[in-house]
């Protein structure tokens, strides 16, 4: 089975269960229609990779996919929408999923009932607190194997750190003093995109199945794999219009991403690159150097040594539909 | 036993166990001298009413207080601290518990290293996410009563509602027109201080201890003691300079607070109460007509009620160490 076969059996069940998670909360409280924005953000339109890992890994390591489990993807894809809504309001995002963010929709809505200029992030702020309660209330329900929580919480408390070196690193003003040395972009990559997106949904998902999990075994295939794919990421977003993602943004918001790491770069880029406004002209400027500075090139074989290693990783591991991991890799490395 | 005595004999140990719930998650990470931020920040001098009142639930219902019951008390001390630093986002607070808030501490540490002018709110935001996760991990070591999750994740959810209600009503722009009606600021003290900081804390030791807790008689307790302790501390906000609270913070922010439920007011006062920038002849204004609005007396006799009555309900339930929980009730109408 391929992997967009997997996806096309699940991604009605995991929505509906989204749904279910979010409904259960509705107090019959004056502030139902505020849940009702949660559910409307958590069932935009997104490719549920980290709901599909955690059934994937389910399934590979032996558990029939029930209720039970459709439930926990679900969650992990509630719990996604949380640090979304939140991210948002840190990068001053208006768009998520091609529709307004959280915070820029309710400003909208609020603006001409309150006087607070904030309104809108405050209550996306909240909104985003609520809404991982309400993760917690739906897991509270439900049989775990043991130990799921304590690796659940570690999953976001990783992702978590990924992000504080993402603020502190993103425009900073003593970049290129401190960090010359260091590969910052592929820290942030191995907590914020392979331990987040990748490792833990389907090292949660392996929990439920019905053999001992070996983490390192799993970490072996998909922490490459994830490293690899946010420096396609990387490189997609800065160069490809068609990449779906608002472009340029990393650029703006003056991020370390795999290009910054992997150029060579004078001050004076730096300067311009990690300061928080930016000019057209110094786009082009920026656009132009990171072109010159064989960073794509560069990024691109650390990538594709990345993805064999992975691709490598797996074979040696013995687990149930190792062909859908397979083809997801590839694909991850195709698409 | 007073709960001054209460106090002292277990304040220690819920400190100490505060800072091992925080300790145990530095993961030799370049980033720990922030979890030490976050340490300092949990420990900083309170009063620790809700970790107090969880210990007293859990002995009230025949709990022997041990090193995992201070585990939870901690966390829920910790989840306190995660609320805070969010609300100080919220409301643009410089100030916590005499010390600067979590964003500013933030902000003064990184402004020298980052351009962006939100450095120190993004990474509260973060931390405050991280300290959640922090206290989930610490929760999922522990044997927890059944249910106890379920009820835990249901506390934050209500008081992620109230503080829903706090954003919308705060500086609203149609107060007047919607709300000659209902008593916002019950609502809001309902969810935000009685649920929050009264009932549950209590509610969820009572879960520890070894009878059936009669989750109504608790609540016919705790509610309108909450309620009215919240009454109370709205009044002396505005008009006691000795209260420590920052002064006069609920006016800046047009807070609904009970002064603004309970007074009789006209069209120009509300519109001056609900913008956001004030200057000083119009606090003084302000200030002036909730004296003159009867509000304070009105607000008086509800609260003096609602204390009546909870002690009426706590006379009728059975419980050990009920002594303890009157002189705190004694002592909220009182201090």
């Amino acid at each position: 089975m391929d992997f967009e076969v997997f996806r096309n059996v699940h991604i009605k069940y995991i929505e509906k269960n989204i749904e279910e998670v979010i409904d259960e909360n509705k107090l019959t409280n004056s502030q139902d229609y505020l849940v009702d924005e949660l559910k409307l953000f958590c069932l935009r339109s997104g490719k549920r990779i980290r709901p599909l890992l955690f059934l994937l890994g389910a399934e590979s390591f032996g558990a029939k996919i029930d209720e039970r489990i459709y439930k926990v993807s679900a969650v992990i894809e509630v719990m996604h929408s949380f640090l979304l809504i939140h991210d948002d309001i840190m990068d001053q995002s208006d768009k998520r999923r091609g529709l307004p963010s959280m915070h820029s929709l309710l400003y909208e809505k609020f603006k001409d009932l309150n006087f607070n200029p904030r309104i809108g992030e405050n209550l996306a702020l909240v909104l985003g607190d609520v809404l991982f309660f309400i993760a917690l209330r739906a897991l509270s329900k439900l049989e775990l194997p043991n130990g799921f929580l304590k690796d659940f919480s570690e999953c976001y408390i990783n992702t978590g750190y990924g992000q504080i070196l993402d603020v502190i690193y993103s425009m900073n003003k003593k970049y290129k003093e401190i960090f010359e040395e260091k590969k910052i972009s592929l820290e942030i990559s191995k907590l914020k995109t392979a331990y987040y997106t990748f490792f833990y949904p389907f090292y949660l998902g392996a929990l439920f199945g019905k053999r001992n999990v070996p983490r390192r075994d799993l970490e072996g295939v998909l922490i490459p794999a994830g490293i690899a794919f946010q420096i396609r990421d990387d490189i997609l977003s800065t160069f490809d219009e068609n990449s779906g993602k608002s472009n340029l943004s990393d650029i703006l918001e003056g991020k370390v991403t795999a290009l910054i790491d992997f150029g060579k770069y004078d001050d004076n880029f730096f300067e311009m690159y990690f300061k928080p406004r930016k000019t057209d002209k110094e786009i082009g400027f920026i656009i132009d150097a990171i072109r010159k500075s064989g960073a794509v090139e560069s990024a691109k074989i650390v990538m594709n040594e990345l993805f064999e290693l992975s691709l490598k990783n797996l074979e040696k591991i013995d687990i149930k539909n190792k062909e859908v991991l397979m083809d997801l890799i590839l694909r991850l490395r195709r698409d």
